[in-house]
């Protein structure tokens, strides 16, 4: 029961990266909902690797296959499984790997989790590959989501100490386009250019970097969400620790307002156009775990790829001993890019979840 | 369904501020545990307001009368329901805000979704007066847990721009001990005098500061927590965003690792004394979503009270137009170090009820 | 997490029979539903034993306290929380079936189950009492389902041998209040004489005797209900077999249909006054799990109450060797007929939840 | 969220009987259980059609391939993904069911929840078809239980008027390897042979007829399950009312306790070689929602298949009037036979799923 989140919409995800297959089911989504293939090939051809150095060279086709749930391109009501064969494995290049547990890698907690008994070939089932059902499932949600004038976009915010412009007050879905179709999704392509040269130099050097993420979510109606553990926080952060590599999740300024004083963390309300608004919003449309109408924005923090080539200390599980370990094969140098529509599927599969319940405090 | 978490283990929070009883259930407590009620009322004594200019000068006396689940001081198996009657109540003071929303304070999105039927006298159940239950239930775990030799404490991490030392590789029992008995809960005194200095003087100002506290969970053994969405970084950071104020939840290095490369990051694996170690702990003891067996650590970023006494800029809902607002009445001007339990609290249920699932991923 | 059900509403019912209180929590209510609390303890008088020589003596007030939830009679979204103190214990009566255990009651589970750490006098966690709290959810949920046009009622389908009349065709709202105004809730009376004859008769002889509840929920939308695990049939089984002494749930014809043929059971399809209906109703308006807007029907086995005060053979569980009991205390002779309103309350609490979740299929 | 069932162990069913594929996914499933896989395409044989007059003509390979999860035969321990092709579809045949819903099948109401979306060739995501992948999830768990001494067996009950021989008091593995090796799986193959009279009786008609199926599972500890509503009867039926055409559960006697006095129904307690026992098993092996250690025993009532060929009374959708259906194409004219290893797969499940929690009220 790991690999599911989700209330009224639940997304499960399954594979094991040198396994036959990976793939999703979405349960529970509405029926009479066409899905633009051509669109959601496009999504997903935004975390794709192998077109620049900046990332691994395997090569992933990513082509969803549909076994239920669409038919003539329209969801019909019953659970959607998609899936993705998996090719282009190199598999030898990982058996070393499994007697010596690569430092920060999910390598020896699986082993010690399942009883040495873990497919942890090319990182089995925690690989970021599993991303890519999570990315159908999120492409298609984001369709469903901008019919009813909802948008969700990220942002590379951070590349180790390299920072994006960060998000106006008011993103627009113009904006989520302008990024999402640039090669290296930042805002400031000057900034893009320094995080680059941040990855190339990591990769150069054997190691890796890490990153940040920022999303937001448009046009979300105030009152979604509920208080204490079930409010759009607790919601999205459950989701989205569930990408490969992420240590933090923090909504509007998150840990930067544990730095400022109520006089300057306060979003003061006020009216525009006869509707209420906050004129800042520090709180990232979210206060007591509801909706206030504003963008809902989140931060995730991913670490660097635990896999770099660099010789490293870890031990050796057969023989309970010290050992070295140089990691072979393909690897990325960072994924923080890669994780851009990553985060943007998860937030719009948490969005449509939570837009289902339809009723929404009142009956 | 928004105020409980929990998988066999389920916490449930009920009462507003200023109602006539808040409480809480936890359903799925193992039978035949002793409480120590005096230690009870010691760790709740941790949160309790009304002692220092540090703090709100509301009175609380928190005693929690247990309904049902405990016989003679110990757990029978069934529902455990503990309650604690709502006194000094000064609900007067509140009657401004139900036209006016305070600023960054879930008044207006409690009225949006309630259909402006929510009872948000003093914060409703919104208030952080909540964490009283949370604290009653995760008093109980953290007794549960010593027995077995797992520890939970925590500190004051930061407040505003000041911050504290941060917990050693390997916290022991006897130093959350010891953080405990203090007044102000932190590693480092004179930083913690800095700290009471800002939070004095953000109270002179009529102002208030934010905090981050950092929790430990020690003892644990590897092999904890599900890949993906059921990782023990989900489960906590869900349960930890329920916590009022709570806007960032990072684990081990958190948002630092994004700004780290691999090298740096990555924690080596060491034998030490015939078992297997990592001789950093960057990930906060999770990899995978599965604890490592090193010290779980998490960090939980706090804003400053919304609740201040400087004019703002609001609304008024009855009229749709601009108003200012003094929030009258009595106001924690910080509350990330009455936090401190609280965050151990909800580390602790979240640790005991991943604990009793018993089989971790064998059979 | 064993007292609980429902997915957008969840109700979590805790306490022991002999415990300070019982109670109930109900958390997703909207906000906004008056309770006519006078109505309310109507219902609830409807389960009170005491009235005839057909039920125990216990006397029980069953007067909920509203701890949270409810402001001035209207729910404020806010978890509700009821509780009802207990009163006139006699748990000396219980004492020697803490090493007796009675048969075919919980005692025995309990007992295992908790190490020895049960409470189970009078029934404990496990006592048809629990059912008080459970008809306050339901009570509360009945009033709000019928502001919509939707009424739920139930009868005595059967004392032992003896049967009621089945409901008809469609059943009214006006049917439901004239048996809810009965002392014997039965659509014809005089199989209500001759069930009542076998209660006491069953009384008389120390002895006990079963029985069946039909309950009806109309008015009802076509389409409510998830196909296979989550249809309206799975959702009310799970909760009705939470009621004590429940061993069998029907719906329509239920087991009757597996002794009929397809052309027998099928319920044709009819248009009547411009509406889709079926001529029939042998499917209990349930098709698939989803409901055809037609009456939801479920039929409820109740085993006889195992208390009974004739010498029955049992253990020593101190000793380990065999024992025989004679049940002392006060008993119901039937708890089929106070069973009524407690199925209407968990028909009602589960049509709510599923109704709450307003988009039905599609968005 | 339609489709899964399971606490620890999550179970999701997806496809359409005339779609790409069907298929399961287990998440939780324990690692390092080796399946054998002859041993469980002979249990999906079990429920095969097309071997004899007693069922449709469809010929389904129904071989299970697994795309997640299982690596050179055991469970790795991510979740296991298994898919089975549809081949041998006459979508033609059911073109007329499209406007002409056919009674008391889930027709109509998918039609209505999913604002005429619903792809119901063949039925759709109701079609008895999805049952094979519930087959192969519990195939799976048998293998695992059985190794731990616990078994699961079931037996045609009824079909129709005609009854089996029930369980004996005690069964045994090699009673139910003895039924799942007939062709018609009954203890009595007298009855068994007025059952398929009954059952070619009605083919000949162009009807079909309902019957029942006993389920028992045996090697059990005493003390699994929880009070109210996480009992192993809730669980259980909330599972099998998940099975096409179910309408009934019961446990124990179930409905027939109803009809019993107390002494007769109860049953006693006594010591066995030193372990308590009941004399009877009435109660099903469950008492207050958990195990007594005795076989558990539930049986299910099935309708009639709803498509027969005989001329019926329904509605055109699109014209809106009453219309006649005579179904085509090939139909089971009783499908309570091949139910019975359904029965067991999801009895099998959901107790693999309450084993799983380790710790069972005590810690």
């Amino acid at each position: 029961m790991s690999s599911e989140f989700g209330k009224l919409l639940r997304i499960s995800v399954f594979g094991q990266s040198h396994g036959r297959a990976i793939g999703v089911i979405m349960d529970g989504l509405p029926a009479g909902e066409k899905i633009d293939l051509a669109a959601l090939d496009a999504f997903l051809a935004r975390r794709k690797p192998g077109t620049s150095p900046l990332s691994t060279s395997r090569r992933e086709a990513d082509a969803p296959v549909f076994l239920s749930g669409l038919e003539n391109g329209v969801t019909c009501g019953a659970p959607l499984c998609a899936v993705i064969e998996n090719a282009d494995q190199h598999s030898g290049d990982y058996r070393e790997l499994a007697d010596k547990p690569r430092p920060s890698h999910a390598d020896y907690t699986a082993f010690i989790k399942w009883g040495g008994m873990a497919d942890m070939r090319g990182g089995g089932h925690f690989s970021g590959r599993l991303t890519a059902p999570l990315c159908i499932a999120g492409g298609i949600a984001k369709q469903i989501l901008s019919r009813r004038g909802i948008f969700v976009g990220a942002h590379l915010h951070a590349v180790g100490t390299e920072e994006d412009a960060p998000f106006p007050l008011h993103p627009t879905p113009a904006l989520f386009d302008a990024v999402a179709a640039k090669a290296f999704p930042v805002l400031d392509d000057c900034a893009g250019e320094r995080m680059q040269s941040l990855i190339l130099s990591a990769r150069k050097d054997g190691d890796s970097v890490g990153g940040i993420v920022e999303c937001a979510a448009i046009g979300l109606p105030a009152g979604l969400g509920d208080p204490m553990f079930e409010g759009v926080e607790n919601r999205l952060a459950l989701a989205l620790f569930g990408i490969p590599a992420v240590k933090g999740v923090e909504f509007g300024l998150g840990f930067g307002s544990a730095r400022l004083r109520g006089s300057e963390n306060n979003d003061p309300f006020a009216v525009e156009n006869g509707k209420i608004v906050t004129t800042g919003n520090r709180c990232g449309g979210i206060l007591g775990g509801i909706t206030t109408g504003m963008p809902v924005t989140v931060r995730v923090g991913l670490k660097p790829t635990p896999s770099i080539s660099r010789p490293q200390a870890t031990v050796s599980l057969s023989r309970g001993d010290a050992a070295e370990l140089i990691v072979q094969g393909r690897h990325d140098p960072c994924i923080a890019h890669r994780a851009v529509p990553v985060v943007e599927a998860v937030t719009a599969a948490v969005v449509l979840d939570l837009l289902l319940e339809g009723n929404h405090g009142t009956f």
